[in-house]
């Protein structure tokens, strides 16, 4: 029974997630789905994408939190569209929620919308909301062992950033173990390590943005 | 209706919970139900806790995860009674995954149960599993905006646990900021900053451990 039910909620979000979809095609916007724990650092991440873009691409950012409108806050202070959804005590986005949000959003012209998803490594990863690509941030700082014990961000992503790679020094983490258990959970994750206080690895993301996004991509 | 169910399930969870209390109480046993997100180091303050509470209290634990048992093995190594619930993809333990725990767990004569929650800052906080205190983690890597972007989490612990201290030189992380904002949201909240490397706090811990268990406690 309750099987039943989690299976009609997941399929109605689907209906809404191709309406997302159509749209987002409509409008020639490649769209990001940016998951990852509480505190992997997917603000900064975005504040550091939106620096880099500037003048090269036009993007938009969705905001998804359960309380408070912060990280909406800190991404307008860079000048860009922003629209900040409240879950209301929900761990995670899903259509209908992304759907709302796009009605307060003028995304005319904007080449890519990144939407930031609420801080946790499980729910998330269950629901579509229409994206391109599913986008996940993993940390050195929260250890090697998470690819198989929260195997389905990983197995649904297409991108894994493994950032705060400036802490390497002072943690225990095996890149090597953690790349490895990473691909056998999904073989065609492409992964990224990266540090937004250092900004290594941040061409290697930018780089993989540019080539989905702008006039030259359509 | 959607609103409803999750009433009911959250109704359903809380008799279930009241039955695993009563079991508790009957065998004097104290219980705590760790919770913090994805790698906030939840398993390794547990491998402290045991190491310092050897000889002079008797535990057990259970540890939820989404997959794998590799958290039980790194308990069981310590010979105590552990039990691993897998939950299937589910983000967090309910009343009833416990008692299923329970049931392989011979807990006659412990005086501290830990159950080690799924990783996540949000799901577990909804439900009650019996237990008699829950105690969470966040950590200085994780950023000083917790409090008031995951706030039920804060709300319904009794202790947070501040971890990775030692991370603090390498990090933007304002202690005051956070302690401020978690008081906020929770003013009885006893907060002890601490590190599970350098072993900073955890003597606080274990008295606040210990004056909760044991023969001199009931």
């Amino acid at each position: 029974m309750e099987i039943k039910l989690v299976k009609d909620i997941l399929q109605a979000n689907e209906v809404i997630a191709a309406q997302n979809r159509e749209l987002f095609a409509q409008k020639g916007v490649y769209v990001v789905n940016l998951m990852g724990g509480a505190g992997a650092g997917k603000t900064t991440l975005l504040e550091r994408t939106i620096e880099r873009l500037k003048g090269r691409r036009r993007m938009a950012v969705i905001e998804g939190d359960i309380a408070t409108s912060r990280d909406a806050e800190r991404i307008a202070a860079h000048h860009i569209p922003a629209v900040q959804i409240n879950t209301g005590g929900e761990c995670h986005l899903d259509g209908n929620m992304v759907r709302v949000g796009l009605e307060q959003l003028d995304f005319d012209g904007i080449d890519l919308l990144v939407v930031e998803n609420v801080g946790n490594l499980v729910c998330p990863a269950e629901f579509n909301i229409g994206e391109d690509a599913k986008v996940m941030i993993s940390t050195v700082a929260e250890g090697d062992d998470k690819p198989l014990k929260y195997p389905l961000m990983f197995q649904v992503s297409s991108v894994l950033l493994l950032n705060k790679m400036d802490l390497l020094p002072y943690v225990a983490f095996d890149v090597e173990r953690f790349r490895a258990d990473a691909l056998r959970v999904n073989p065609r994750l492409e992964i990224m390590p990266i540090s937004c206080t250092t900004g290594q690895g941040l061409d290697t993301w930018l780089r993989w943005l540019e080539e989905r996004t702008g006039l030259q991509a359509r």
